[in-house]
C-alpha cells in the first residue's frame, strides 16, 4: 500500500513535471507574447496560418511570403519629432560654424534657433534642402559613420530613452513569427537608407540588403588611388506614398504579400500589397494611447492617418489599437 | 583460428564498407566537381575556408559574406549575341508594324534587315534607343510577362540550345559551394534588372530581390481602379563598369567580398570588392575556349577583356582560362 502511494506520488510528481514542461514549451511558443488576445492578433495568426498549410489553396511558397514595414511609427516611435530629424538638426548644429549664412536662412535658421515650426513652414521643399546639407557631400563610409556615432547615444527628447530602444516590442515579436514561418521580411520607409542601414540588423534583425528608403545619387570617384562613393545632392527615389511601390519593384523585385504600416504614406504600399492575386495582408498601427506611447491621426502633420484609415476602414485591413491590442509597448 | 579468419575476414568487410561509405561522400561532398584541379579551383577554395574558418583572424561573419556576380559572360554565354539583345530584336520585329518610321532609321532599320553592324554603329546611344523602344511603355507585369514567353523557348543563334541551358556548369556549381558556405549570392548586371528578374531564380536560384541590373524609372499609375508600375522612358541606372559599385551600394547596401565578372565592364565591381578590409576574392573569366564555347578578350565590341584582364594580372586577381580549368562548360 504504501509502495502504491508512493508510486502514485510519484506519478502525480511526474505528471506535474511533465505538465510545467509542456506548457513552458507552450509558453515559449505563443507567438506574439506581448500582443493582447484580440481579434487583431487573431488575424495575424490566421494570415500566417493560411499561407504556410502546405496542399491548401492559400498556401504561398516561401520564396512568395515578402513581408515590407515602414519604419517611422510602425516599428520605432516618431514623435515628438522623427528620428531622423533629430539627426538632422544635430549635423545643421555641427555644420554651422562653416555655414554663417545659415543664421539667416530658413529652414536653417529655425532649426538653429529652437523654432521647429519656422524651420518646417517650407514643407518639403526645405526638408529637401536640410536632407542636401546633411546627408550629402561625403563618401557613404564617412556618412556610415557619422549614423553609427550618433544613433549609438541619440536619445527620444520626451522619454530620455534610446531611440534603439523605443521600438515596439509587439513588432518585434511579428518580425520574429512572420521570420519563423518563412517570411523574408522588408523595410520600406521614406525615411533616408544611408540613414537606416547602419542599425537595422542589430535593432531589428533586418539586414542592409532588406532595407529600402529615399536616396540620393551615388557617384563612383577615386580619392588616394581608393574607389569611393560619394554622396550627390540629387534625389534618387523618394521612397514615400506612391514612392513606396516603385522602390518595392526596384530593389525587391516582387509584391509584398503582407505590408507593414502607420500612416498615408503607407497607403499605396498597402494598397500595391493587396492588389495581387491570392492572399493578402494589410495592418495600420493606429497611434492612440498617449499614456504609454503618443496619440496621433488624422490631423497630424508629418505622419497623417487619414486617408489610409479610410481606406482600411472600407476594405476591411487590420488597425492595431496600441492601447487596446499590445500588452507592452517597448521592450523592458 | 577460423572463428579468428572470419573476425578478421568481418573486419576487412567492415572496413572496405566504411571506406566505400566514406568514398562516396566525398565524391559528393567534393566541392566544384566541373573545375579541373589547377590553382584556379585551389584559390576559390582556399578563399572560401579561410573566410569560413571561425576563430581564424581571417573569419568573415556570414552577414558579411556577401558575393557579386556579374551575368553576360560569367553565368551564361553572350556570344554570338547578348541573350538580351536577341531578345530585343524580337521586340523590334513584333513592333515594327507599329512603327513604319524604323524601316528607314537606325538603330531599328539595321535590326530589321539583319545588318547587326549598322544597328550597333552609333554605339550606346543606339542602343539606349532599342531599351527604350522595346523595355518601356508597358506595366512591368506586361514586360514580365513578355520576358517570361521569349525566354521559355529562345535559342542560341549559333548552337541552337536554350539560352537557360546555355549556363555554365562550373559557375553553377560555384554559386551553390558559396550558398552552401553561407554566403548570399547577387547578380549585379549590366543587363536590364526587369529582363533577368523573371528567370533567375529557376535558373541560378538567385531570387528577384537579389539580382542588381540597369534600370528605367517606374511611375506608380491606376489603371481600371488597380494600382500599375508603368515603365518609363527614362534612365535610372545603367548597372556598368561605375555603375556596378553605385547599384551595389543602392542596392545590397554593403561591400561584397568576393566578386565575379569577364570584362572591363566589371573591373570598377572588382576594384570595390577588393579596396575594403579584411580577406578579399576577384575572379574573371576568361573565354579562351573557341571548341567548346568561344574565344574572345582585349578586342572585343561589346565585351572586351582588357584593361580588367592587365589588373587582374598586376594584382594576382584569379583568372579563369576556361580552357583549362573548366573540364565540362555547360550542363548536360
Amino acid at each position: 500500500m504504501r509502495r502504491r502511494q508512493a508510486l502514485v506520488g510519484l506519478w502525480i510528481i511526474l505528471a506535474s513535471v511533465s505538465t510545467l514542461g509542456v506548457q513552458d514549451v507552450r509558453a515559449a511558443d505563443k507567438p506574439l507574447p506581448s500582443w493582447s488576445d484580440t481579434a487583431t492578433r487573431s488575424a495575424i495568426i490566421d494570415f500566417v496560418s493560411k499561407v504556410t498549410r502546405e496542399g491548401s489553396a492559400s498556401f504561398v511558397p516561401v520564396s512568395e511570403r515578402i513581408a515590407t514595414f515602414d519604419n517611422d511609427g510602425t516599428l520605432w516611435a516618431e514623435k515628438p519629432l522623427p528620428v531622423e530629424l533629430s539627426f538632422t538638426l544635430q549635423r545643421v548644429k555641427e555644420l554651422a560654424p562653416q555655414h554663417p549664412e545659415w543664421r539667416t536662412k530658413q529652414p536653417f535658421a529655425g532649426l538653429l534657433t529652437g523654432d521647429l515650426k519656422a524651420a518646417l513652414a517650407a514643407g518639403e521643399q526645405g526638408i529637401a534642402e536640410l536632407v542636401v546639407a546633411t546627408h550629402t557631400g561625403m563618401t557613404t563610409e564617412e556618412f556610415t559613420h557619422e549614423v553609427e556615432t550618433w544613433i549609438a547615444s541619440a536619445k527620444n527628447p520626451k522619454t530620455g530613452k534610446l531611440n534603439t530602444r523605443m521600438v515596439y516590442q509587439p513588432m518585434l515579436e511579428l518580425l520574429d513569427y512572420l521570420r519563423a514561418n518563412g517570411f523574408k521580411v522588408f523595410i520600406v520607409s521614406g525615411g533616408g537608407v544611408e540613414f537606416m542601414r547602419p542599425w537595422t540588423e542589430k535593432v531589428y534583425g533586418i539586414p542592409p540588403e532588406q532595407v529600402v528608403g529615399s536616396s540620393g545619387k551615388l557617384q563612383l570617384e577615386m580619392r588616394d588611388g581608393k574607389p569611393v562613393l560619394a554622396k550627390l545632392p540629387t534625389v534618387e527615389l523618394i521612397d514615400d506614398k506612391a514612392g513606396k511601390p516603385v522602390g518595392i519593384q526596384e530593389r525587391i523585385g516582387r509584391r509584398p504579400i503582407a505590408a507593414f504600416g502607420n500612416s498615408d504614406g503607407d497607403l499605396q504600399m498597402l494598397q500595391w500589397t493587396m492588389s495581387g492575386p491570392g492572399p493578402r495582408f494589410a495592418l495600420l498601427v493606429h497611434h492612440d494611447d498617449p499614456k504609454r506611447e503618443f496619440r496621433y491621426d488624422r490631423t497630424d502633420k508629418l505622419a497623417k492617418l487619414d486617408k489610409a484609415w479610410d481606406e482600411a476602414l472600407a476594405h476591411g485591413w487590420t488597425v492595431v489599437s496600441m492601447k487596446r491590442d499590445w500588452k507592452t509597448i517597448f521592450p523592458e
